[in-house]
């Protein structure tokens, strides 16, 4: 390997831009110049006609936003918002009580990285599982009914970007740190950065049945960054890789000070090693969870070279491979897992850094792949030909290569500035090879303009020919980092919540709505039906309620329409409420009554021709 | 008028639901045979290839998510959700203090109706209204920022449900009362609904330099509820017509006791002569508003019967005539607004009802347009060539007639269930006859599935020739209600904010950065550039800020770049804070830190190769 190829810090980016601006400059001109029927042909690709389904679901993380971004291919039509770390009047997620209660009070949340769950290396469909950079957080949709069900907030964390990434059983859910940070996330002196700060990965399980987190055990490591991860699979299956930066240890100024070293590291994880340690109480417990220092475990940790400041590592869909990205190197570094175990093996350790042995990067790499003037590659996917397929932020486009042979086999322009891509279950063991999805982090002049601040863009590229043809771009919402693409066959969904009769607070039938006082707590057990509330059937107004000042009040409502998509709405005037119920939903909204005056109460979501007649009035009478 | 084919209440729903089913199987069979042939070029219709852009923008409401969407037409691709009145961490909205004050502390809102400003009757593009039926406010968007400069909160309402609508020079922007209420919102028994609840319109204008509104009176009227209103044009200029509900004063189960008397009413209000009473100072005073009752103004207030129930009301592009549509009734009904002015001349009134003159509807109706099955109309748009659209809720289609003469020319099926529909400058004095987008309440299996609540769906079709032509259906996140669409010519958006070296809290020189201490307050005076933070450029670490527990910390950010797109995030860990710093934009985050220990810092908003580096901390140190 040619280290002095390697671009260096700002210099470099700037060279590499003004590569990517001529780059672009032809590339504009050859496209706005594509024949009219390349056009029809394009647009017949994306065209789903009525009557007829996209093939697949693409789930994009919406970063700051904190939400799931669902996405149809190949119409790359968006069919839903789903809330995961932010509140959603438009579904009242965060309002009712129990989701208020899972946001534990946070407004935002940072979503990165999709995973959906693995059986066997392949996407199951059952659940989604997201990270929340911000906030420490790890969140699970249950994909029958596209609801969050579980949020979990992590010790000891400092934003688990380089998550969600599942082994292929999805025995965990792994959970990197980027920002090195004190345990438990105390106050500490940056001064004290090398020893006091620490790099911590969290292994998370879940429960499919109960529809809850667990956290397992944490491995700490010295304060560096990861920036990605990945699970292996088949004869990798037990190991887990991470991308690292900043293994300078800088505390200021990164741009220029985590750029410094030639070379950082992949981290190689033996998480069943781990786990067995664990079994045995060989951890340290701090605040209730289990950390354990994984150089302490023979065979548990080790570290390869790579170009400096990788991005992202991914592991090849037969498992033998992993293939590290450098934003700051213009090449794609192929390690062999069967080589790397040979070296552990024969413990033909090259150096040893931290305490943790170092690979021989020369016996390890199995081949440097090369692109002239593709700058800033990111991101790996795959197809089901051998395949991988590197998104280049700088030089804004997308390279096909054979990862047996390393030859480059086509180069196809992206609009512009791609970080990951997802290709139709593009990092599973069985790829489909259809379509990849570049998702763009600037998006210039592609679509009318919205002012100063422009929206991201994502292209959809047919791969399913030798060639790749870039058929449409789309623009996102801030801010799509990475997406998953399952075939539509694996997602199934329920039509309704079941009536369930024992359900807590529920009401199933008119005649047993009703209102309780307790003290200074009022309870309303109503229903909401096509085009009424009815909190107690038996008063002269049965939608309207009556509370006090300093009222603590609950409402239950049960939506006793069992019909698909019949969701109703609840919001109170000027009270900042409002709270959704999908059918057969048994949901409470609690809130202090703390406002004196008369607030009309009303179904805030379409649900009938008379919906607009669906009201009441919520009285709430002066203190003395 | 045969008032007996009027449909009642919830019998004749079902029956039209009935009748919409059998209509459904009908067309989708149709639909779904439909030739390859016809699919191609609908395909090409939509298809906007790389390096050209969309003719048309259409500004949905978002509604109960509070926020606006943006879509390209033809493509029908969402550009931007802006937020208007729901936080939004994806931009930094109701984060960074200004736009958090502006918010006033509230969660959601309500957004029903978009009003983009107009000039002699034509949007002119440079602001668009929205009004929270939730929490009684207006908002205005400046549409050369894409950003909501200012929000206000109107007193005595109850839900501005039939607002915003301006009149043609925007003189005032209208906002009318859905929930009838006491002034003030104060605590009042429903018993003494009839006297004590009111009805009230808010006459709202907006200072376009100053981008400030201000209320400049209200309308005081007896508890109807208001449900739609426009404004009129050219000859009917100085009016504004409104549809009324619940004319039976029903204060429970609106469902069927609003539904009872067989007409309900248009009320007209000629706004130049309540103005005209204001500006001689004859009003009453209410907490510092000025209220007017128009029943005590000669010749300012009139109404005219009509079906039971109506929904929509719109004035046709020449001002001559407004058409309501019932949507418990099967027809439009179009009135002359130089029939009603006769006999408002004349005096000719056949009644007279809480204190109003009603016009005899047969002398002011010119015409009833009743195609048959056609049922649930509820709102009206217009091309170019004299026709009106009529969404059709519950027969679940667009309804082509002329003006003129009321024949039905072509009807055609939408996806399904539409409330509001937008035509391409439909609501102007100059219509474009290209494309009307029905805007669906419910999807059905339109789209791939994502669980028990589905999305909404809009339906574009092509209007330019004499039939019309479905052309393609998109879903949508919940929940547009009405749109407009405006040609992109007259959108002009700026590409930075420009440096502003006046400009309060600015910081332009990286040595100009500093952090400064005012007793427990903490001032960070820093620039936000690519790829770092600087908030003391002579610190030993120039991003680190060290605090102490309890502290109120303002950091004020200027993004020193430039450079359009360049958009900067800057959220901390764990105190869930995010906001937004756009090309030349200064802003302020300001909190307690109210929490000890150590928080990254780091930008959220991608914005170079090197932005995962851009990153700092914030130390607090823990109080005594």
């Amino acid at each position: 390997m040619n280290w002095n190829r390697i671009l260096s810090g700002v210099g470099g980016i700037l060279a590499g831009l003004l590569v990517a601006f001529i780059f672009f400059a032809d590339v504009g001109q050859e496209d706005t110049t594509a024949s009219s029927s390349d056009n029809q042909s394009k647009a017949e690709k994306v065209y789903v006609p009525y009557g007829e389904l996209d093939e697949y679901y693409m789930f994009a993380s919406g970063g700051h936003s904190g939400q799931l971004f669902v996405y149809g291919i190949p119409s790359m039509r968006e069919i839903r918002t789903v809330p995961i770390f932010t509140p959603d009047p438009a579904t009242g997620y965060g309002y009712d009580k129990e989701t208020k209660e899972m946001l534990g009070g946070y407004t935002w949340g940072d979503f990165h990285h999709p995973a959906i769950s693995e059986t066997e290396g392949d996407y199951d469909g059952e659940f989604l599982f997201a990270n929340d950079v911000a906030n420490n957080r790890i969140a699970a949709v249950d994909l029958s009914t596209f609801h969050t069900v579980d949020i979990m907030e992590m010790p000891n964390m400092g934003g688990p970007h380089a998550g969600t990434f599942v082994t292929q059983n999805t025995e965990y859910i792994v959970m990197p740190t980027r920002f090195a940070r004190p345990l438990g996330g105390e106050y500490e002196e940056l001064d004290n950065y090398e020893e006091e700060y620490k790099g911590v990965v969290s292994m998370v399980t879940f429960d499919r049945d109960a529809k809850e987190f667990d956290l397992a055990y944490q491995i700490v490591l010295p304060p560096w960054s990861y920036d990605l991860s990945d699970a292996g699979k088949k004869m990798s299956g037990d190991w887990i890789v991470m991308t690292t930066y900043n293994t300078e240890f800088a505390t200021t100024n990164l741009e220029i000070n985590a750029s410094q070293n030639d070379r950082d590291y992949i981290v190689l994880v033996n998480w069943k090693k781990l786990e067995e340690e664990v079994e045995n109480g060989n951890y340290n417990e701090l605040n209730g969870e289990k950390l354990i220092d994984p150089r302490d475990v023979e065979g548990a940790i080790f570290a390869v070279p790579v170009a400096k400041s990788p991005h992202g590592v991914d592991v090849t869909p037969d498992g033998t491979r992993f293939i590290a990205s450098g934003k700051l190197a213009p090449l794609m570094t192929v390690f062999s897992f069967e080589k790397a175990f040979e070296v552990i093996e024969n413990g033909n350790f090259v150096d040893e850094k931290f305490g943790i042995p170092i690979l021989p990067y020369e016996e390890v790499m199995e081949k440097e792949v090369d692109p002239p003037g593709a700058l800033g590659p990111l991101h790996t996917q795959f197809d089901d030909k051998g395949n991988a397929y590197n998104t280049m932020f700088i030089s804004s486009e997308i390279v096909k290569w054979n990862i047996e042979t390393g030859e480059v086999i086509d180069r196809i322009p992206t609009y512009y500035s791609p970080g990951h891509s997802a290709a139709a279950e593009g990092d599973t063991v069985n790829p489909d090879g259809k379509w990849i999805v570049a998702l763009n982090k600037l998006s210039k002049d592609n679509f009318l303009s919205v002012g100063p601040s422009h929206p991201e863009s994502a292209d959809l590229i047919d791969i399913s020919g030798e060639k790749m043809e870039h058929i449409m771009a789309v623009p996102t919402d801030p801010e799509p980092h990475y997406a998953q693409i399952i075939h539509r066959d694996k997602i199934n969904t329920i039509e309704i919540y079941e009536k369930d009769e024992s359900k807590e607070n529920a009401v199933w039938n008119q005649e047993d709505t009703r209102i309780v006082r307790d003290g200074d707590e009022v309870h309303v057990y109503g229903v909401a039906m096509r085009s009424k509330f009815i909190f107690d059937a038996e008063a002269e107004r049965p939608d309207a309620v009556m509370v006090k000042e300093g009222d603590r009040v609950f409402f239950h409502i049960t939506n006793i329409d069992l019909d698909e998509d019949i969701t109703h709405g609840f919001g109170i005037l000027e009270y900042d409420l409002n709270f959704e119920i999908q059918p057969g939903q048994t949901s409470t909204l609690e809130f202090v009554a703390d406002k004196a005056g008369t607030f009309p109460i009303y179904c805030t979501n379409f649900c009938s021709a008379l919906h607009q007649e669906m009201s009441g009035y919520l009285l709430v009478e002066p203190a003395e």
